[in-house]
């Protein structure tokens, strides 16, 4: 462990968390019955920007927000515990706009010496586009339910979301 | 849509978040260099419970917060976005622990007439190994650099995290 770890003001953030913690034993299942699929990103607090509070929604969060990598936990969400709709969130300035799946398999191969052929990294060229697909292949996914499905980019600039429409 | 949709509240509560929004243009690499992967539980608020300010962390959440459904995500983070530690975090009380990758199949196949046999839906029986599996995972990964990784169990009653000794 470096000494620049952030694993001490992680505990320390959460000690002053915990000792406000006031919720007790919440539910399981998401309370607003809502799966948001969400990009990583840093600039982005799903919880924030959209007004969750613990025990709301679930939120599924990855590199780009994408929705074939999200479908495991989807599928989970709302066979087991209940969600019926859906909220896709792409975002402006995406790390996943800067480069081409090939470009980061062949970074990996020179600066790792590893092949990553394996991986689809799923980057793409157009933020509302990538909106667009992902709505569309959660509605079309047959292991999906036949629920509301909205798709928005959120401007990290201003912290507004925008609806997308299909 | 529904009448019961979600959106409506969402846009009502991103219009303030929006209004009072003072971050102004944050660089896209995470200023905190780190990588957190959590659970998608809507019980817990990886920002609050870890002292998150927007611009500080990428967070990956999954069903269940697994490593080999995250790797995609921290291969970008670290490759593109400079991350250079990572923080595992499951939780008590997780749904993954209520079934099995068979019983959910059968119910897929029973309910929505469909084979999922191509998904593994990663369920684990104990929190504190899927925790210790995971880190090991990352660790064991080629595709990820030797960076500080940390697992951690966080409390759903309480909001504490607990630190899991590899």
């Amino acid at each position: 462990m470096s000494a620049k770890s952030v694993v001490p003001e992680f505990q320390a953030a959460n000690d002053k968390y915990a000792a406000s913690f006031t919720k007790g034993a919440l539910p399981l299942p998401p309370g607003r019955k809502v799966a948001v699929v969400a990009c990583m990103d840093a600039r982005l607090d799903p919880a924030k920007a959209l007004g969750l509070e613990e025990g709301d929604a679930h939120v599924i969060r990855n590199a780009g927000g994408r929705a074939v990598d999200a479908l495991r936990s989807v599928v989970i969400s709302q066979q087991l515990l209940g969600t019926r709709e859906i909220v896709v969130i792409h975002h402006t300035d995406c790390g996943m706009l800067t480069f081409s799946d090939a470009d980061l398999k062949s970074k990996i191969r020179k600066d790792l010496g590893e092949d990553a052929d394996h991986v689809a990294f799923l980057p793409f060229p157009d933020v509302k586009q990538s909106v667009v697909d992902d709505v569309a292949i959660l509605k079309k996914s047959a292991l999906v339910l036949d629920v509301p499905i909205t798709g928005f980019i959120y401007d990290v600039k201003t912290g507004k979301i925008e609806r997308v429409e299909a």
